[in-house]
């Protein structure tokens, strides 16, 4: 291990009580996004968040405007042009505290009982983003930074993004970057450093089928026209196969297939299908044949009813033949699937399917592809390789099966892939009252990035 | 043709004009069962009614109170034990003459423009009604009636009968007859007199399908549960094979198969395909292949979806995998199906079809057989000959789509097969701004119902 890496860390662990002392301030700000009677305290956040990168010497820190809630942004460039950029992500809003009366402690009094410190935003991320600083932080006091640094913290995570996509597109200079580090991500178990590579993208679409020129008295005229809620069924119901495969012309045509190295990190999972029969509750588990839960949800595309009308559906019964029906149908999308071309494989599946006693038109909401970044990445590797110096445990490539906007719309917007990491436990409860964070996992995560930091620097090197 | 036959006729034209104001009387009173604030004009119309009983000799007239609008009963015993008894069924209520602005006079100040009168009620059915009373009047001040008659009136016909099955329950002792003579149904065109000898029997489900606990998020659990909204509409889509048959076990094992004659009469309906492809708006017709739309309405059972509910169905998207889906699910019967054998046709259907991985319930809201008459029968023969007199044209036995409770409740509570007939045309805007009554087909009505009359008693003798 070199000399300096030996010193960040030292510096880390002396200066660990103190770090513990600012996340708890920050914690101690009810940064709660959704909730307008919080907006001075958005703002503390905010500014909070901008007075720590001043703190570590960031250039062009700036509180930014949006529609809603600042963007908090600044750089941090002493490792010279040849270095690689990270643009590191974070928020700083959290989640509204309610229920109050199912906290053992005040959610925004942080307090640590045992290993733990409990309180709003601990976990989900003030902690995570403290790691990131304090890591940047233990280097900085000790060395140079071997990499280069922009930073967007954000203040709208929690309440789905709303002004992303707009910062991104308006403020390219100031984020531009090789690598995106969202430190958002958590690690699947305390003993098994996790790093997510991808993200599963989404095609969102409503189909709304009609049939009779207005609701019909199904006595009247039941057998004799086309039920268009019928219709719609029958048309949903093709578009799965017995094994649970979408029908879809060509949907799995760009669909990257697992490798053995993906399947054995899904394996490693421990979220198997045990636990998702018990987290869902569902009466048995269900989906594509030949795969595990995990990597049903990790690595491969879905096509799911999101909603469903037609007719009554009121209490009682309407002897009505309906006039129309709706589906709301979405695709989750895994790489290298093109949302554009779903859209298209799913109109020719109707243009193929419907009869012609229907009249059908497809709507689409939304189109994002899926994000991934290959794990023998050097960067990746990087961290990789920091995990297991800390953990003594190679860590997991996790596929996420969600689809997180900023890493979709980085990947979309700037070509920027992301590495999603973080320190946060499964039983953390995320958005959930007594939300904490356990502390030695916390110290494991600041070593880990400094040790990320100096990997990458002898990643250059050679 | 019989002395006393020719003198009720001759009586029924001599007092036309009579006849006529005393409709436009009873139309004038705005008999709206709906709207509460025609309760006082209800009473009215129930006493005008049980008056007009009296006015013939009728004995027991009384205005029997219901939860709601009160039943008018009466009945008129001159034809001897040996003759045959109908139950004479009308309805005093209308339906609400809104949209006013839409009528061309005043709905309830009828008025005779041309050969028709106008007014709310006038062929729903005041005008049915008095063609009755009218026809029965025109005998008995000519001669003796040839048959028992009991009537009951009801009030209520227009917001759906809810105090019928009760009533009869309660008094099956002043219902008892050998047939019902219902004067609610019409003729298909103004020169094709038509008799009602079939409805259809409904049964009516609503089928539940649960998957998970609670709603999912579909990025993260997407692929790895059963979606029970697809679920349901894999369901629904194997409940018709591609013939457009239903699929349930054993559904069609009683079906009463389309005699020749029965198609025959089908054949003459004027409505035909076309009329249908024009009348719903669909851009095509469909159904159960090898019968024509009126066959698929009035001879064949259905199953149709009346409603269809699952997870998000406001604007735009939300990405949720459902934990719950249903559908209100309907059949229309013929003779001889029984609504409990098709509730455990379609619970065993579920029982094979429905995966595991979905819990499922099934509700029956409701259930009544078909109701249909034997049109060889001799009084319904003696309606048909009565028609075919002033007609010079054999009627169309006609096979209803829709379910008449009171016509199903009779036959399934007192056994009592009913005739529907009427002589309202396709074009009376029933339900509608500026409904008419065609006098001419009216004064035919009378007419026939005296020849029906005198033909059940050569019958009787023969």
């Amino acid at each position: 291990m070199s000399d300096q890496r030996e010193k960040a860390l030292a510096y880390a662990h002396e200066n660990g009580e103190r770090f513990l002392e600012e996340l708890k301030a920050l914690v101690a700000i009810p940064s709660v996004s959704t909730d307008s009677k919080y907006q001075k305290d958005m703002e503390k956040a905010a500014n909070w968040v901008a007075q720590a990168l001043r703190d570590l010497g960031a250039k062009n820190v700036a509180v930014m405007p949006t529609a809603k809630h600042p963007m908090v942004v600044g750089e941090l460039f002493q490792a010279g042009a040849s270095a690689a950029t990270f643009l590191v992500y974070g928020h700083y809003d959290v989640q509204p505290p309610e229920p109050l009366e199912l906290w053992k402690t005040p959610p925004f009094e942080p307090t640590v009982v045992g290993e733990n410190l409990y309180g709003r935003g601990t976990s989900d991320m003030k902690g995570q983003m403290m790691a990131g600083l304090k890591a940047i932080e233990s280097i900085i006091k000790t060395d140079h930074l071997p990499v280069n640094l922009r930073f967007i913290f954000e203040g709208e995570e929690e309440i789905g993004s709303p002004s992303m996509g707009e910062f991104i597109r308006n403020h390219k200079d100031i984020l531009k970057a090789d690598l995106a580090l969202n430190l958002d991500g958590g690690i699947v178990a305390v003993d098994l450093p996790t790093i997510s590579i991808s993200v599963r993208g989404l095609a969102y679409f409503e189909l709304r089928v009609y049939g009779a020129a207005g609701d019909l008295h199904s006595g009247m005229f039941g057998g004799a026209v086309h039920n268009p809620a019928q219709v719609l069924c029958e048309l949903i119901a093709g578009m799965h196969d017995r094994q649970g495969r979408v029908t879809l012309p060509g949907f799995y045509d760009r669909v990257r297939p697992l490798s053995a190295e993906d399947r054995e990190n899904f394996a490693r999972l421990p979220t198997n299908d045990d636990y998702f029969l018990k987290t869902t509750g569902a009466p048995a588990l269900f989906g594509e044949e030949g795969y595990s839960a995990a990597e049903r949800i990790g690595g491969r595309p879905t096509l799911e009813v999101n909603g469903l009308y037609s007719g009554y559906i009121g209490e009682g019964s309407k002897t009505v033949l309906p006039a129309y029906a709706m589906a709301k149908i979405s695709c989750r999308l895994v790489p290298d699937q093109d949302p554009e071309e779903v859209h298209q494989q799913l109109r020719q599946y109707l243009e193929e399917h419907a009869p012609k006693s229907v009249r059908w038109e497809l709507v689409q909401f939304a189109g994002s592809p899926a994000s991934s970044i290959d794990p023998h990445q050097p960067q990746v590797q990087a961290l990789a390789q920091a995990m297991e110096q800390i953990w003594k445990v190679k860590p997991i490539f996790k596929r996420e099966g969600g689809s997180i906007p900023i890493i979709g719309e980085l990947q979309q917007l700037l070509g920027m892939p992301t590495i999603l990491v973080g320190f946060g436990l499964p039983d953390d409860n995320l958005h959930a009252p007594n939300e904490k964070l356990h502390l030695p996992t916390w110290q494991r995560g600041i070593d880990t990035l400094i040790h990320f930091f100096y990997n990458v620097k002898e990643t250059q090197k050679g």
